[in-house]
């Protein structure tokens, strides 16, 4: 089931501290922490998305060195994990793709730390059960709220049963695909 | 109840990639992210084991600046969870200082990726119940063997149901930190 899963990275458009909406740049411990996340759990792609050139060319050199280049063979493992990674310049492309690939129409599901419109994880896991997701995390201070505008699900947010609600992306993949894969929660 | 849990990144005595026993060098991220895990889940403390004075030198001036420094203003919320984070010489020097913290004497569980002895994360949580916990992660390779040879319990290794056991410490820290905390799991 969990096969039908992927991730998309939004680096555009996302929140600034200030609440504006940036562009963010690629972190490259992104790339590595939340491909071999989605390598654990059996995620299908990780799309990161962005459409800045420069962007692109700097994961495109990250990947390269991974797959191909001296770490391919350093660190066979790593290379494993960041197979799944695909550069996008959009959302909708990552949509598109994680669709074709699936051989179904994928549905985005969107993620922020303070949204309250949020379904539940056993209403995530059903979603899953009937067609290809997309999980749609945000860098920088968050997903812009122009995605929400599409009528997609929005998962609700992790929560640690605490006051701080300032999780790194990275740990946030990590725990809701932990949820996600453990059906019986 | 998850009050009384601290953890401790170790970053010697750990085992390198071929499976020498080494000191690994402290990685920035890894204090933020975990500090950031900690502090979401309402962990207590969270302890930074190194005896080198260089890598000590190096977490006082990361935290001096997030602290007290030009990060503190500019991101409160990372110096609230950096505030969690104290530097020690060793695991044993982690243990007491968690146990004089708490009143009561603290027992370390450990963690590695590729143990089998482990017990569950519902007897986590009963042990936890009963007194201060220190969860110990490994840097590198994951703990030294010496660490195991104390009869400190041990926690089974996230599983993400796939054949890929290659997860960050900083993915297996917040993980292992949702589930302790989700007592319903």
């Amino acid at each position: 089931m969990i096969g039908r899963l992927a991730l998309a990275l939004v680096h555009q458009p996302v929140l600034d501290r200030s609440g504006a909406v940036v562009s963010a740049a690629v972190t490259n411990l992104d790339l590595h922490d939340i491909a071999r996340v989605a390598r654990t759990f059996g995620a299908g792609r990780f799309y990161v998305v962005t459409a800045a050139a420069g962007q692109q060319h700097l994961v495109a050199r990250i990947l390269g060195h991974w797959r191909e280049g001296f770490g391919a063979g350093y660190n066979p493992d790593r290379r494993e994990a960041l197979s799944l990674v695909e550069t996008v310049p959009d959302l909708d492309a990552a949509v598109a793709a994680w669709g074709s690939r699936c051989g179904a129409p994928a549905l985005p599901l969107l993620t922020g730390a303070r949204r309250s419109d949020g379904i539940g994880f056993g209403a995530a896991r059903e979603l899953l059960a009937d067609r290809p997701l997309l999980l749609v995390l945000g860098t920088g201070w968050g997903l812009a709220p122009e995605l929400f505008t599409h009528g997609w699900p929005v998962l609700e947010p992790v929560s640690g049963g605490s006051d701080y609600n300032h999780l790194p992306v990275r740990a946030a993949a990590a725990i809701i695909l932990d949820r996600l894969y453990r059906s019986g929660t």
